[in-house]
């Protein structure tokens, strides 16, 4: 088997409990390293710096990306989204699976720099809890809450990209969902090509020593 | 989420210990289903009717084919093989995740019929130790051993038609590996369609509302 991480792409609609649900999952299994996003949006109350996000300005950011220092960013919601380059690569060549909490342009770009990249969207149980737990977090103005349910709207065309969808309805079942399903993406195919060569190869030694 | 069965087709070469596998897995979690195939080869030693295979005679193989008895069937060594169609659908219909342990001529015929059935190839650790576990069966010729190993070589280029490979070195990981596979399938796209659907739905109506 391949010693190298995963790359593991978590997206969902803002409120599906995504964030919650990353931080159980690396409390609860080891091998999972979490990759902290840098964004220019305003820290909402309770977020800590380096550890919710890396909070920057426009310029800041802007210079990062021309320094080649990220391995994707876009812009949602009028603000810079991105993933520092330098962590990821450093988890994933130590072995762990790496976890980056991003939304679907960047889980594309994910997609198509790393084939082997597993992509996971996170679904409320039902679109009306999913505006209940917006409402609930008592941090959005109601505008704010409108364009994230619209947004929502948009975002949930393009789920057939992803590998997989989890339904956030049980906090404890869903974190155990998601390892078996990052433990199955080990095993595909394309995960292990080196394997399956040294294998064909002894298998061909044979057949010629037979004859 | 879908509450049908999904089919799990598991391959591998003569001798990587498929047989075992499955077994262990049925015995260790519910919710499996083993289906028994049909076949004209003649019992090995131990092997039970209707538990290890239904064997049959040639013609009374043609007979269920012609009857559409079979949910697939192919030739291999000689012999007929086939996966008796009634016992799987009932399974399936039940909720169960049922087995078929076919190789690849007929998971191919599978995956075409149920697009969402998940293709296993089971492997031995190395080309050498799969060699040792063919002699220490003691159940076959030599020639049959050098048949099995070159139809080994041959097999081994359909792997990429597969979508995990299992590496069978101590059969209580490789049982967990198994069992996180089938279980991370549950989760796929094409699996909860009906789900996606309904959510893209409520989300639409929530948009519409608020205009």
């Amino acid at each position: 088997m391949k010693h190298e991480g995963t790359l593991i792409v978590v997206s969902g609609f803002s409120g599906a409990g995504k964030g919650t649900l990353m931080k159980e999952l690396v409390k609860t299994y080891n091998n999972y390293a979490l990759s902290v996003s840098m964004t220019t949006r305003n820290p909402r109350p309770g977020e800590v710096e380096g550890e919710s996000y890396f909070f920057v300005t426009k310029e800041e950011f802007e210079d990062q990306i021309e320094k080649n220092g990220l391995l994707e960013h876009a812009c949602y919601c009028e603000n810079y989204y991105g993933t520092p380059r330098s962590y990821v690569e450093k988890q994933v060549k130590q072995g762990k699976d790496v976890i980056l909490e991003i939304e679907i342009q960047g889980a594309l770009k994910i997609k198509e720099k790393y084939p082997t990249a597993v992509l996971l969207f996170v679904m409320p149980p039902s679109a009306k809890e999913l505006r209940r737990r917006l409402i609930g977090r008592g941090t959005e103005t109601v505008e704010v809450i409108d364009k994230r349910l619209s947004r929502a709207c948009e975002e949930a065309e393009g789920i057939e990209e992803y590998d997989y969808i989890i339904i956030n309805d049980k906090l404890e079942e869903c974190v155990c969902q998601l390892h078996e399903i990052i433990r199955a993406a080990h095993y595909t195919i394309p995960r292990n090509t080196e394997f399956i060569e040294k294998i064909r190869g002894e298998l061909k030694e044979f057949a010629k020593g037979e004859k």
